[in-house]
């Protein structure tokens, strides 16, 4: 033991990996990831090993990165406890491409999955018990989250939350100890209330703060507003801000819009997909967005990062002076067409379903009509085969509203292929004097996708 | 004549190419761009005449965009009247590394440059005479700018400035009649003033604003702040706000930084370059940003065309939760990275000196120490070639300050391949007791292409 006398201390202890409770999880093959080393050891044992099989527990960033590794040479499950992947980021309907685009590269995904047991054969892991059944692996990675390594502070007596709590300077409760990084917990703007949000984003901030404020300087780190962005494969995967369930967890009362791609101007060459999910509440205020999609995902996540940041209303960023050429964006870039679409619902011109209500109705054998817009030719080609979808083209419809019940409640729901006929068949039902017809959120593409994952 | 009777008028007139006084401009084979139909005429001018050359008149984005497309079969030359190119989006420092990157594509660039007349030869052009000689040329684009039709409004009575005059509901001053698109003139946000801002992304918001209030509804456009993007071969050219010229002139009492790219982590393969220059006044309002970069560079500007929007300041950019994953960004974003740098020189830590100022004490023979604090293997394969340069690796500096002389009002400017380095020997020289040291912005990277261009 040695002392070593200071001015400043600073801690930055980091974090471990979460060690849950699961039988067997001590058998040789079992790995997860604190340093970058663990990652070297698993390299090291995949080549000594004979191994054709993964088992990656929890579908959190770090376990998607890891299924993507792994499936350069292996099998890959992912077990998720939740009812959906990625659930810190992403909402059910936006989680469900994610999933699907991993199924599109060999990877299954068990959800609503339960891990009972890890089982061995001569202490080498040989598989994964569920209360779903065996999955065989001789490699197993524990993805299930990351704790604050908060030991050393909790031994020196400072206030431990959901980490080492910090003043705006980074400063403990004792003024003379600092703490930034993995180990300390932060404030969310949006909720006011704490977060634990262990990133190298946030963590490098804080290093900046703390160095200036040991140097005589006056720093302040202000907060995190729940930014994150991961890549799966080919999709990029980001939020920001509050997800629809935590915003209504939190107890806001919101108002959502979906805007479906491209990336970029659709008639230029390269455009890829974009799917963008706005959460606002009520009031205007921005609360939270969700990207998904293998065009540039990240910064219009980045972007509405920066409106929540700075407080925005969704009338702000309709006005948004975003830079457009058709190579980098569409004319009004998502970002602004989600806005818009949610002024729309907050001006009344417009109510909306989600996917997964809609998927919900037809599950529960709900009596409605949808109504596919789209042309002939395209309901031709694919279509939702069930009795309730009727098909009259957008641009037929004023001519052709005999062909819907006269009664004037009965309940329309207008899908197309991206969202702007259905959008144009809700305003004409309404003039027509439909009083509950609604638009289905992200439109055909996305319903018929989701049918498919449900299969 | 037909009279149709309105209860509402929309004026959507649009702009025409500017049509410059040049003796010769009406011969065959000179052209400019209105309406798409013109991009035809002039491929079908080229498939059936014989062109090996062209000439474009004007270096903005229609212009650049031109030359790019002219270079898949002639040899091009641009002339721009201005001292740089692309005057209206970027300053000097950064306009270099686009006339750069023209050079490298086979794009000749004459600046200050004023066209006298366009030659011809049996009614077909045969090239461009200038003040500094002749260019020869079978096709000749006009890009010297665009503007508003307003004379329908004129013959109307309707007030017109810089373009037709409306509200922020887009009324022009006959309540009944609305404008929008190229033919009107937009606020500035940021100075207050009117602008001519012919931007379809512009025009796309006026569209759904008039549409609204002709309808019954009651919207506002509420201005612009000046973003604008292009691509230049594989470079992508953004900037929102006011360049540091326009701030000047508009009297603001200004701060600039530069921060280097690369675009994504700096480990991650497929890094491009991003440069950023960020422009704030003294009391810490952004106000303006430029970017270039064959990174994606556009989504950059946005952010900061966002946090403008919002009247962010500096210190709220140093804080941004921008998404972070090693495909996407560097841990800090330039973004926040070129705020650090600007609060930096606010808290009076570093002082720095532009590229074109330190090439102007070059070349003024002015007495001064440029410091190359880059490793002598660094220095070895490249360095100006100047007795007034030294070179002393960062790590050595300490240890190596007899070789600096004793007077501590000398000028010393640090420079490096990137920055930190420079920035640290600043740091180390103020500790020392220098009272005259900077860093030169932008380093060494754009130092030493900046030399290249000027030979």
């Amino acid at each position: 033991i040695e002392e070593i006398p200071y001015d400043y201390l600073v801690l930055t202890t980091g974090s471990t990996s979460s060690f849950p409770q699961i039988p067997g999880i001590n058998s040789k093959g079992v790995f997860w990831l604190t340093n970058p080393s663990d990652a070297l050891t698993i390299v090291d044992y995949w080549e000594k090993e004979d191994i054709s099989d993964a088992v990656v527990i929890g579908s959190g960033p770090t376990g998607m990165e890891c299924a993507e590794a792994f499936r350069l040479g292996m099998s890959v499950t992912v077990i998720e406890i939740m009812s959906t992947i990625l659930p810190q980021l992403l909402d059910a309907e936006m989680s469900l491409i994610v999933q699907k685009h991993l199924h599109d590269n060999g990877v299954k995904v068990m959800t609503d999955c339960t891990v009972r047991e890890i089982t061995s054969d001569g202490g080498k892991v040989s598989g994964v018990k569920t209360e779903n059944g065996f999955t065989e692996a001789q490699l197993v990675l524990i993805a299930a989250g990351i704790r604050p390594d908060v030991s050393l502070a909790k031994d020196a007596g400072l206030e431990v939350g959901k980490a080492i709590k910090v003043n705006s300077r980074l400063q403990t409760t004792d003024p003379y100890v600092f703490a930034g990084g993995d180990c300390v917990e932060n404030i969310n703007l949006i909720t006011g209330k704490t977060a634990y949000t262990p990133l190298g984003s946030v963590a490098s901030k804080h290093g900046r703060v703390i160095g200036d404020n040991v140097t005589g300087g006056m720093s302040e780190f202000r907060g995190v507003i729940g930014t994150a962005v991961v890549r799966v494969f080919d999709l990029t995967v980001a939020k920001t801000g509050l997800t629809e369930k935590e915003a209504e967890d939190y107890g806001f009362d919101i108002v959502t819009s979906m805007a479906p791609g491209p990336d970029i101007y659709h008639h230029f060459p390269g455009r890829k997909s974009l799917r963008l999910k706005l959460i606002a509440e009520k009031d205007g205020k921005l609360l939270g967005a969700q990207a998904v999609g293998d065009g540039v995902v990240d910064k219009r996540i980045d972007i509405l990062a920066t409106a929540i940041w700075m407080e925005a209303e969704v009338e702000d960023v309709t006005g948004f002076d975003l830079a457009y050429s058709p190579p980098y964006s569409q004319v009004m870039d998502s970002v602004i067409h989600a806005a818009n679409m949610i002024k729309n619902k907050l001006d009344g011109l417009v109510d909306s379903i989600s996917i997964i209500e809609l998927k919900n109705k037809f599950d529960s054998n709900e009596d409605f009509i949808l109504l596919d817009v789209r042309t002939e030719e395209e309901f031709a080609k694919g279509h939702i085969p069930d009795s309730r979808v009727l098909n009259i083209p957008v641009e037929d419809l004023r001519e052709s509203l005999h062909r819907l019940p006269d009664d004037r409640e009965k309940e329309i729901i207008a899908v197309c292929q991206i969202g702007s006929r259905g959008y144009e068949a809700v305003r004409i039902l309404s003039g027509a004097g439909y009083k509950n017809v609604k638009i289905a959120d992200g439109c055909m593409a996305l319903w018929s996708f989701n049918l498919e994952v449900s299969k």
